[in-house]
């Protein structure tokens, strides 16, 4: 792989940034909040920024590892009905503190983005498993899109908590619980960008296996190529990818860009 | 160019929907808040909605015509300084309101973003110009993670002012107002949306002139490229793009898209 090791940087980097940003969510609530509880209150609404925060890293965690596209499949899916579980729990606590304190639902656009991100990612969710090249294009796409607009609904959520909550002092005051959710807003943003950069890199996507099928349509777009990703170790590497950086497997990605789009991830 | 006819629907539809966007915050200002006005007050904060809408449409509006590569070089060049003018004028009108209400001046998650996208801004304009093509994937990255996190920072922006502004009714009670602005919302990110599926189609890139120059840096990783971006139509069409769409300048794209990315936009 080209930049190996500034592949491996970035990976670092980036499980790092993610793991901070889940521990800085967690402390906020614990240390600045009223906890964590499953109890009607704010304990139970705290849930969903730390879910949240959770869904958003293991959504897009790096585990592109040299793995048979298999076994890539499976993570791939696995993360993803993880971070999904973690969405919907996150909306439960706060439905469930909403009514129990009578405060009205699905007012604000943070609400209006968020809930509306389930359903294409549900969407996006069944297209994986009997994904058809023609579709693959639209599953990166709107995987990255859902990634990047889950964010941004973090950070108008962010926002909406810290006006709400911080009263004396308040927000505009700076107390040292803004100074610090705002830092995590940040840490949010670069790990998204880390994310985006390595997730764009031609240079990055899993090279096909041998017995990849390129699927063209007649005359349209040519946007069909069977799910492939990067993949940097593993030690049950499937023997297909063994033409992995040859110069044919090189070839055969020319190809397929042109085709249309691998998924980096 | 491939799927020609889908690329001019999309850039009808984002064109219609962009100007649509812009209309909606001069009507939010002027019929539900103090209107436009330049007077320290909230008429004059209303600017900054108003602008950085307008410079969210600008700054993406897609012009890619089938001019020659200079041409499109200064349409590019000329939106983004607009788009930068608007949003600096934007900035002033909040800073300038705050500060005759003796309100606090970057304290919110909102204001950090928002202020921190004018470097990496300015910076991404400035490599534009003797843009070496080793630069243009960070330039081309940098342009479209700028775009989403202004929006991301637009959401915020809503997000704080109807909080702020709505009291009776309150933001909770989804007063007309509410339901409006929250729709401007939705419509921002659904352009945002349709920008970023046009700008990362490969089949939609400007293909290279004829004397483009393929850098490859030794051993490095090959993201040289020349500027390009897919282009439509222009009446003073350069005759080096003559090649357009021929076989043989679709056998040079594989090889820049090997090589790096070209900008679509």
């Amino acid at each position: 792989m080209e930049g190996y090791r500034r592949f491996l940087a970035l990976l670092v980097s980036a499980l790092l940034l993610g793991f901070v940003a889940v521990v800085c969510s967690i402390v906020w609530v614990l240390r600045y909040r009223e906890g964590l509880g499953w109890d009607g209150g704010a304990a139970e609404f705290n849930w969903h920024p730390v879910l949240v925060v959770t869904a958003i890293i293991v959504y897009r965690l790096p585990w592109t590892w040299k793995c048979s596209k298999l076994l890539m499949k499976f993570i791939h899916a696995g993360l993803n009905t993880i971070a999904m579980i973690l969405a919907i729990v996150s909306m439960v606590a706060v439905f469930e503190y909403h009514n129990a304190r009578k405060i009205p639902n699905m007012y604000s656009l943070h609400s209006w983005i968020g809930l509306t991100l389930v359903f294409p990612k549900a969407l996006t969710m069944n297209l994986f498993f009997p994904l058809r090249a023609a579709l693959m294009p639209i599953h990166v796409y709107s995987g990255l899109l859902i990634f990047v607009a889950v964010i941004a609904s973090a950070l108008m959520g962010i926002t909406e908590k810290l006006l709400f909550s911080l009263q004396s002092p308040a927000y505009s005051e700076s107390p040292p619980e803004a100074i610090f959710v705002n830092c995590l807003g940040l840490l949010i943003v670069t790990f998204g960008a880390l994310i985006l950069w390595m997730a764009s890199r031609p240079h990055w996507k899993r090279p096909p296996e041998e017995n990849a099928k390129v699927q063209r349509p007649n005359g349209g777009a040519p946007e069909g190529v069977e799910a492939e990703s990067t993949m940097t170790d593993c030690s049950n590497a499937d023997r297909s990818d063994a033409g992995f950086n040859s110069e044919a497997a090189r070839k055969r990605n020319f190809k397929l860009d042109e085709a249309g789009q691998r998924s980096t991830m």
